[in-house]
């Protein structure tokens, strides 16, 4: 389904690279750990968490404890030193502004790093500092970084040796707007998403707003109207539209355990108000979808046909984002919608295919 | 919190009503049954199903079987002719198209009907044809139905025989959206309402969409672009507006029993793009929402104040509708939320508050 | 439905009883606020939260926000002494050892106290401390709590100052339990008693084993074999023996907000291994029931009939226990089945119920 | 983790199977379908169903529509004739009943038959009659199926060419349960077996009693005390016991999609009153587990050690049952609890696991 394989790919399926987790703790790390525990070009070398440090995998993530590593694979502190040395490829499963201090280090030694958090996300210290309410902790590192979407980067991701993977949300949100901005097929000024999570998006951690009981029968949004996911939903959109750009975005909190569906609502820029006029500009935002996700490269895009909609069960537990459209010729409006799994697709699914291409395996490897 | 009683209130509360309610084995209908049960002013005297007919209450709703009438009053076969002697009001919580075959005879006999059905929502009966799919089935009795919405309503509720009590969305959209029209404060073709609907929604009807494994850890859209409900709230915005309004609606499917979680983009009539310019059109919005829904007259309106965003949890079960409201300097639209229980104050919980204003009894009696 | 009012009720009836809550920040607590909010003939006085003093019911609890009185009570600092004068009934909803603190100076200056936690629960001092882990903090009090299960010790409950209000695991096991061992109809050492909780069993905590997505999705057994509820049910199951018994209790945590669901295998004292002999216990084993618990007395108990199973979807919301029996041919033994709300009849409406029983108010009074 | 290749596997590893699936639109089938397309010996030929007939795998499960050939492999007619010549193995996803109409004209056409319903679990074709109420289509084939729990048959499934997968519930007390029996640790007349089921164990039927409101925020026994699953675990525990036994079952609904929890109640043969007694008894129980479920062997049970207790979270989506077990020293039982997949482990993994021994693939393949 992908290009055959290049010269450094061809390099890479001949060895095989150990890689690291630092922080492995949350949902995402957990995700991270059985992709990469069964990722046929990588070996899980080190598996860092302060707070279960010398305890297995086994133990702390009973899923996994059939695996014949689980049981040999420890938790320990991490160390950026030590990790170095210890493993080519290290991901970061850290909060905002810790993970910087360990991508430094690393960088400097020569490991590729490939970090979940939103330290590298935003190429403007400035602007992160507004969202994230402190200063940049290593602005230096800015402009080598590369934002790991990869239906987007593909090409810089190969060249770079930090990667910066996306949110969950802007992800849901980028791959289906971006093409249709490029295209020129919506007005940027337009764009509203409406996006639903399930609640480890919040994390692993113990706080009264994410108990059962207060996330069971309940529906509510959060975070109105300034998130900080939309510091780099908005560099991004602005990249493709050539101008700068401010959306509106709504994050709601829905009781499953994961996923996230996004519903789009954009003013093409050509407009039509009968059903003629909204099948034709259908056909060339279907062909704007094709164009930039065809089957041959973008395996983990599904553009739905038919009368299909997006449907968060129908990813969860993959790395695909499925996308569909609609154009209302009552309002001359165009719907997308999207769904992916927050915690792959979303965040470590997402990961390991930046590794994928940054290593030269193929895109697709460990995630399906 | 509610005005003095009028004299046909004082009327009203000398004497027990008789109620009937038609079609009372889906969800809607067993909640009706709840309420009334419970209502000290009025008697609930026949209860129709043909699926139940012959069996007690107590039998096939056993949450109600401690009530000392649960095992007294049995389904009945629905009989119009019968329906009109029985009882004074007439609850009929049938599928649209039945409804009306209902209601004519009822009327006819001098009944108080209150239809939770689509069939007299909308009073043109073209449009009812476009959205529903058939003729209408009673189209002389449009003119003098009222919509049952008793907090824009309340006047002509009190005066009519015949109230199409509004579907669970449009409450959600309309309550929140209509004083903003009233008052010019936001441009009627902005409205853009995403909603999300728990799973009562759909009805107590054996389809495989709606079993617990098709639903449980699913997230989706469905009716997009062009939902039933578009008729009537495009209707009622466009009374509020004084002129022919479409807009964008999408609803989507959540795992919850109950509650509908509505967020409305709206575009300000009045632009603003700092922080001052929205604290200054938000005081204009509070003052707008506090004159329509005033605490003194309008018991189910809750509008939030202070950080408070809704949560369906905080209305599941009650027939308050809560109502919060964000200026966002960034992009410079209103962004307000509402959320209700569709059972309750978007369906059966309104049709009491209706039979309430129109019988004289307190708007709130048996909804509190 | 219950025996006509004694003089006490009388005189109960004739005025209205102010009424505190110590520590409602809980979900008893909660469900405690909400049942004396409306309860015809008690007022909510004063309520307590070390961590919400100086708030109003309505911020806290938002979904009794439309309740006219929850923008005027604020939680308050806990002050026994205060306690003593400010309400004549004070319902403790704090951790067991905390509970006594405050129970003790209230006996003493003669109000009366109605403690939902296990500190006067179990008689013996010495088994307290084997399962709570701590000396009893007030012993001498002991002897005067009354059990607060109002369909085996109403008597008792007019007569006290003091009710240990029961867990919600003991009440879905007594009841069904007691008429069967007193009627000598079931071998005291052979129950077995396997009960399904809702998390809000486990408290309002921020503990990670009760985040939304580790119990979503999770069915799981816990506590196994000694869980500290069996102090009481021993106890009182004992009581009913006549003859010291231990039993066999298993809980398990399920994906629900509300209810317990529990199995209960029991030996009856007469063998039978065909049909027949499953018939004729049967028709005693119901006679016992409807004995124990008559219609005209106990309007909280639903014997089931027929083909009906309990179901905790029928009696959440309500203070409600379902009890339905099987016996089974095949193995000779009685299988019994419960479902209660574990907050309402499992706590917080069993303890009005009790408190409507002391004061001398209809038994059902705020409670239908 | 499994023991060398047997010369069958080495010839089995050499070549693919093409492998059939006989009604696959239900969940087990979904599984399967799932679990084949990505088995590393065998080729996913044929998949059969009335209602989907000629359209994709990807049209009708989207979850699996990124899998190459999904868009390929079109549901068929399900014709016996036409599947011996199109498959090697026949997987039978069909209701009881149905399922021994295709199994017998394949068996004598020299395929090899893999049953997932109930038609040749039990022996005794008069047995059969009693618990599912119509004669055994095909009497003659019973001596020749092997019951499919790998964990106990294995040199019996790698000489059969009928398997009859064993049911959800028994997997889930047979294989803690056999064990016991064979060493004589337990009393085969005191075996209590009380399980929680998600909701895809009842299929995916158009019925009321499974909608999502239905079951949501409910928690149920049903089919007491006489369920059909009992004729296959009696069979099997006497087998084990060397005496015809019968149990105690009861099954419970709970709402989550997948995962059994079953909890046993068990009286050792050895008596024991304290601590040191359950202590030892406890070594001789785990000692008696170890050597049935070697880890060398037996990749798919995991046997809890410390204070872990079964989790259906950790165990959906493999072909893992946890089992653990706890001596109670106050009522000298024991109390063994498992947990499994209902659709994998309790259905289409284990019916994959008996086709790998079967066909002599290692035990594991396709499964982790």
């Amino acid at each position: 389904m992908l290009r055959g394989p290049s010269p450094r790919q061809v390099k890479g399926l001949m060895k095989t690279k150990k890689v690291a987790i630092v922080g492995a703790s949350g949902y995402s790390g957990e995700e991270l750990v059985r992709l990469l525990l069964s990722h046929p070009h990588v070996e899980l070398a080190v598996v860092t968490s302060r707070q279960y440090a010398g305890q297995t995998l086994a133990r702390i993530f009973p899923r996994f404890a059939n695996h014949p590593k689980s049981k040999t694979i420890r938790f320990t502190e991490p160390n950026a030193e030590q990790l170095a040395k210890q493993a080519g490829v290290v991901f970061l499963a850290l909060p905002h502004g810790v993970a910087a201090e360990y991508a430094a280090p690393l960088i400097q030694h020569g490991n590729v790093v490939i970090d979940l958090s939103a330290d590298f996300r935003v190429k403007n210290a400035a602007v992160y500092k507004e969202f994230y309410g402190h200063d940049h902790p290593a602005p230096d590192l800015l402009s080598q970084a590369v934002y790991g979407l990869p239906e987007i980067y593909r090409e810089q991701i190969k060249k770079t040796s930090l990667v910066a993977s996306p949110g969950c949300y802007p992800t849901s949100i980028l791959l289906p707007v971006i093409p249709l901005l490029k295209a020129k097929l919506i007005n940027p000024r337009s764009i509203i998403a409406d996006s639903l999570s399930g609640v480890s998006g919040a994390g692993r951690k113990a706080e009264l707003d994410y108990l059962f009981v207060e996330c069971n029968e309940s529906v509510r949004p959060y975070g109105v109207p300034k998130h900080r996911h939309l510091s780099e939903i908005e560099q991004e959109i602005s990249f493709a539209a050539g101008t700068a750009v401010t959306i509106q975005f709504t994050p709601h909190l829905i009781p499953v355990n994961r996923g996230i569906l996004t519903t789009l609502y954009l003013a093409p820029t050509e407009h039509f108000n009968d059903a003629a006029g909204a099948a034709s500009l259908g056909e060339r935002v279907a062909a704007c979808y094709h164009a930039a996700y065809p089957d041959s490269e973008s395996a983990f895009v599904r553009l739905l046909e038919g009368k299909a909609l997006p449907d968060t069960k129908n990813v969860v537990g993959t790395n695909v984002i499925e996308i569909a459209w609609r154009l209302d010729a009552r309002t001359g409006r165009l719907i997308v919608m999207s769904a992916e799994d927050n915690l792959i697709k979303g965040a470590s699914g997402q990961a390991v295919q930046s590794m994928n291409i940054l290593c030269g395996f193929p895109e697709t490897a460990g995630l399906v």
